[in-house]
């Protein structure tokens, strides 16, 4: 299977760093999502991949390489384009999240996706982190009850970041960028069960980042009458051990599960509060390869992945607008 | 210092709790706030505090004992009405929140407050518990920057609840009674910032207790552009340790400071997450008795304890209503 990487601005070590074991991929091209990405210097600086052939125009190497499947990751606002026209060349797409920075654009994506056969996969990869996992089946096997109330916080290191983070009109927003995977969370953990948002965010304490909102917080209404609460910043202090300081707590009737520090703990009425085991960790991005290959199924299906886009979307909207926005 | 006990549905523990050191204090009467109460078996049975002279009526007993304090925690819905007479007969007032469970008790209560000389106490302890007090002098001498995410949780265990909390008339609703506490805390930490509310709260899972809400979550914009979220439910198992998972987290450009499992945490860009030194335990009710005594300020003042008490009020209001509700 040939791939080709567009873009540098996302997370392509998903597909990089694991790179080693997916077996039968080789990458053949790695291109800039935009000529003002920088991308190059990027890679050859601190990827050291510059073993993989180096294309200035990513039309021109997907022209060129006629790839099977592409890793994209360009400026935010350019992943719903460019996945468009991979999967119009009948290329499966692994694309950085959100696979969209519009509704236009997503509505767009969805139908140029349903209209081929290439398969499409999100960087989303928390379905596969083993804590999370481990919390979701116990949720599923009904150990908590009915989710009646979900706290999700996700909290980043700002350090320095480029310029593209700056403007909303590239980044797309820190609620699409950050908050959509506690929304994938809440999305999972309640089989979609999201029906209105309201939300803030700010750029107050962004340390010179333009539109960049440091934080904020979404509240959801629940299907089933219950309420989740999402909390997102990039606040994490420099010196505190990790990147993110990722946390869900789901509660119901029978009991509470919850992930911190990398941890699942479930407490019931009838045991003490106790870690749950956690299956190997699992790379997304060979489970989209062994899914392009053999059909497997993935965690986390397109129709999914474009809800969730949604979702974040439309809780940008609430925020920005300052007003409820009903998601069902 | 003549002291009487009226009613026996809140936490009059907080003071009979520290009775012997209360030098000064001796508690002369206790009485049901209704005949409904069963307060007698309660009290004979469960805190051996027979001790105490019983009245029927507490009016009689305001009457014959003319006492100098009252605690007072009848049924909820009953708090206002009896702490107003006890102001109005110059009786200073250590009462259990919600103070009121309508704004227009609310309204009345602060009026025969502000008309008269007595003191008044709200039984909302948490300013003088000391993990919380150590992460408010973290935010207050600046440690977090200006707070602009927050993010509290208050968990309890359900067990079997009285009659009383199973009907909102008598109980005023899960908001107001539990969700307070971390309205407080947000309330305190910043300013009194919370500019508008949205919220949710269901009785789903609620195990037979009638109107009680099992669980909700509250959505508070600040008046600083940031947000506050608070989580609330009765789903802590009960084989958790301890009756309630208190937490909160609060963040901003420099760190974050955090309450949990009674501890306080700071984190911030220039050294590694710490404990912060906590002062030792004081006693609301010994505070309460000595700023009647001597003068000495509170750490919570009444209008304060109005003004989170109407935040509550709007709260559960935003929750029933499912609309935005202003603060101020």
């Amino acid at each position: 299977m040939k791939a080709v990487i567009i873009g540098t601005s996302g997370h392509i070590d998903l597909a990089l760093g694991v790179r080693d074991r997916a077996h039968g991929v080789s990458f053949v091209g790695i291109a800039p999502g935009s000529p003002d990405e920088d991308a190059r210097s990027f890679f050859v600086d601190q990827l050291e991949a510059a073993l993989i052939p180096w294309y200035d125009d990513w039309r021109a190497m997907l022209d060129r390489e006629r790839p099977d499947l592409a890793v994209i990751a360009p400026f935010f606002h350019l992943q719903s384009a460019v996945a468009r026209e991979c999967l119009q060349r009948g290329i499966h797409a692994f694309v950085e999240k959100p696979m969209a920075t519009s509704l236009e654009d997503l509505a767009r994506l969805r139908a140029t996706h349903a209209a081929g056969r290439a398969k499409l996969c999100p960087m989303l990869p928390y379905r596969y982190h083993p804590e999370f996992q481990a919390a979701w089946l116990a949720v599923k096997e009904g150990l908590v009850g009915e989710p009646l109330v979900a706290a999700a916080q996700k909290s980043y290191k700002l350090g320095t970041r480029h310029r593209m983070y700056t403007r909303r009109a590239t980044y797309g927003g820190t609620i699409p960028w950050v908050a959509i995977h506690a929304i994938d969370w809440l999305w999972w953990f309640t089989k979609g069960g999201l029906a209105e948002v309201v939300a803030a965010h700010t750029t107050a304490g962004n340390r010179g980042h333009g539109e960049l909102e440091s934080s904020g917080a979404c509240f959801y209404r629940l299907a089933n009458g219950g309420a989740a609460s999402v909390s997102f910043d990039y606040f994490r202090p420099q010196a505190a051990p990790g990147h993110g300081d990722d946390r869900l707590r789901v509660a119901g009737e029978r009991g509470v599960v919850e992930v911190m520090n990398g941890e699942a703990v479930l407490a019931t009425h009838d045991a003490a509060p106790r870690r749950l085991e956690r299956e190997e960790p699992r790379a997304i991005f060979l489970e989209f390869v062994r899914h392009v290959e053999t059909g497997s199924p993935m965690r986390i299906e397109p129709e999914e992945a474009f809800a969730v886009c949604e979702v974040a979307l439309k809780s940008r909207e609430a925020a920005d607008r300052r007003v409820p926005v009903k998601l069902r």
